[in-house]
């Protein structure tokens, strides 16, 4: 039978400082720098669940709607949502805080989907993962529904079998 | 009447060493440091239709189906598809090539979404952006359909009210 | 009255992944590095505490037990442990983590100080520390003790004045 | 019979710029970064030392008094004090240096120690270090107290058991 | 018979923005990172040619004649002019665009050369280049002359026994 | 009358370690990361003599003849050898130092010009700089020749005017 973890043994947590050359020319973090911590956060939980070295396999979409200023606190959260064979989701929230005026703000959420793979490269299967909490149990169910948007937009599922998704689309009604 | 310009003229070409740093302990590319060169290439883009200072909006969904190793050379295309008001529509191509053996493949495709600020970081009025070449004016097409998505996975927008992108989902069939 | 403030609200989590510049050339990570990382994650509870920007005043003792190698995974922890007028010592424990086999180990403790500052970088003075749990009580009785010995060693208080380190050396005995 | 080499033979001197990516948002060189500096122009002491690969095994106090601006030059000046078997105590001197103003501060002092290892990573013993000048052979004699504090501060040593270090405290007046 | 592959198969692009961390206290590019940048593009189109590992042997004069800003986009082009056993020459032109003013000037030129080495670092024999345009015939027919001065600057050729160049000093007028 | 500077008050020491990523992948350090170093040693050397910012204004020919390995240490000297008016030229010396080997080779050689700016980026004048060493007299003499191919090169001097580089190619025998 395959090996079961709890999805919270996944959880990491990392802070950064956004630094002069994280900017653009309005000292605004530049969005690849956020791209770019996003996918080492979420790399560690999926290697953290699943004990293997992981590679990214896509991307979910991500927008960006705060600007985040040089000197601001980022800290980033990384869980497991649900495993696939090989295959790990993982949900990230983003806040940034401005430590002079104690504001903080959550300014962004991602998906990122990550395959473990064995020593010659060659994916691996990997630990189910167990949401718990009613939170946990939302994000676990909802990885299907993204499985096949993701799997429809790499062109690789047809629209008309992603019966998941069609819910969100009301397609029936 | 607001100014137009030729869509070609914002092609940008970027070529990257993949560097030890840049690595996993399997000498694969990360995929952040892919995203991160992938913003700056499309952000330059945005700009150079522009001619402002622009922000990250948002990063369509991205997929990873080559793993890249440590040593190769990785060339990056960008061109804005489609301006709406103030934000930029950018598709990059990305090629991932192995100098010793010539070999060349195509890795990646992503679309990236910018906001063009003034120097106070509010939006701005950006060019209309003109395609001219067959595969330019089916990327512009495509731009509504792809922003429709957009707006919903951000929550902006109802599902039922995507027109455009109902006809990948064979909606009405 | 001088502002108080929970010593846990300080509490800062940061992760990092150990690249290849950061290791020598038997890739294990270099300590300067390390301390790199102690600072930037001990500097932000500072600031979290003090809400002001803050520079560092004294790095304690530190002792380099586990080598650490390169893709491993580190957890740093900081909490301020006290406050003295304008600065704060900042108590910092590190774990470093082998992903494939799943062995995480404690591999340094230390104390750094730092000194809130105004716009123009004059000390200006920070809420009250308060401890709650037992071992938050331990770490700020102690910060007296570990104070004095920061005196003596910067030649800014005789021995035989440093009443509270008298007591590690039985100086009475 | 071990070895024999002269201190001055492991002199090493760095000079480093500050950068944006060095200083905080009052554009003061961060703590972390001066830390990582020593460590790399101590290691190298002690690499001259010993002809061997070396590890940080530990890091005195250091205390931070002068703010150093964007734009300074750092000089940092290495040299083995004495040797241990297979460790290395380094002692570091820094210099910044405003070039227009042309005003040069000395802003810290620090001991580093370090371990010489084999190609496995094992301790391995390293040449006497032989003081000449005056300067030398105190830093040399100073040697021996400033390691029994740092035995005591890494609890492998009792207190009443550090003769030399009873010395500064006057234990015996 | 020689391998033969056209100068323009090598042709590279890079696009560069210049960040903080790049530039001096006047916010200008630092000419070191410019070299650096020229090293990277033209040891690619080095590689392109010779579909081999190459390493630097030699830069000729670089001269800076405009001051490059913080923010600016810095596009760097290099193609192989000319192919000697296991060495090629490279020529590389560099503009500097200001976004928001919309001006791009030439800012360097550069000739750089690298020598093809197989894996144990051994030089090794390069396809022959062959120009086609006009401009490329020309500097195909410079790059005799350039070498001859590299070789006198470098103390490995008597300038009298310098034939091609001397045309460029009148030597026999 | 114009200020003086002995040359020797402008010497600088800068001392760096090969890490992972200046190296290509055969682990040779690449040649655009040391004229990076080559550029900040001497721009440190041109600001001490002129208590000045200065912007890099040439460099001249430099030939790579040794290959440097990661982990290597790299010592570079600078010192100015002539001011003219606002420039000022720097001689470069670098040893490259395979540390568990002992052995200690001169790696390359080099000529960087500067010039010395005013707040504003203007050029402003430097004091004169006295040789007074043999080795410092033979350099000061052959800055004149080396600033006559340098204005030749960029196309800012006639050939036949330039007397002093005449003698190198013994143009009047």
């Amino acid at each position: 039978m395959r090996k079961q973890r709890s999805v919270k043994d996944s959880y990491v947590r990392m802070t950064e400082l956004v630094l002069p050359n994280d900017t653009n020319t309005l000292n605004n973090l530049m969005g690849g720098k956020m791209m770019h911590w996003m996918d080492i956060v979420s790399a560690i939980a999926a290697q953290k669940h699943s004990n293997r070295i992981v590679v990214t396999a896509s991307v979910d979409n991500v927008s960006f709607k705060e600007s985040i200023k040089l000197g601001n606190v980022i800290t980033l959260e990384a869980q497991v949502t649900r495993a696939f064979s090989s295959s790990m989701e993982v949900h990230i929230n983003v806040w940034s805080e401005d430590i002079p005026s104690g504001t903080k703000v959550k300014s962004n959420e991602a998906f990122f989907t990550f395959v473990a793979v064995d020593q010659s490269g060659n994916p691996i299967d990997v630990p189910e993962a167990i949401p718990e909490s009613e939170e946990e149990i939302k994000l676990y169910e909802g990885a299907l529904r993204r499985r096949q948007l993701r799997l429809i937009l790499a062109g690789r599922m047809k629209p008309h079998d992603a019966n998941e998704l069609k819910s969100i689309f009301d397609l029936d009604n």
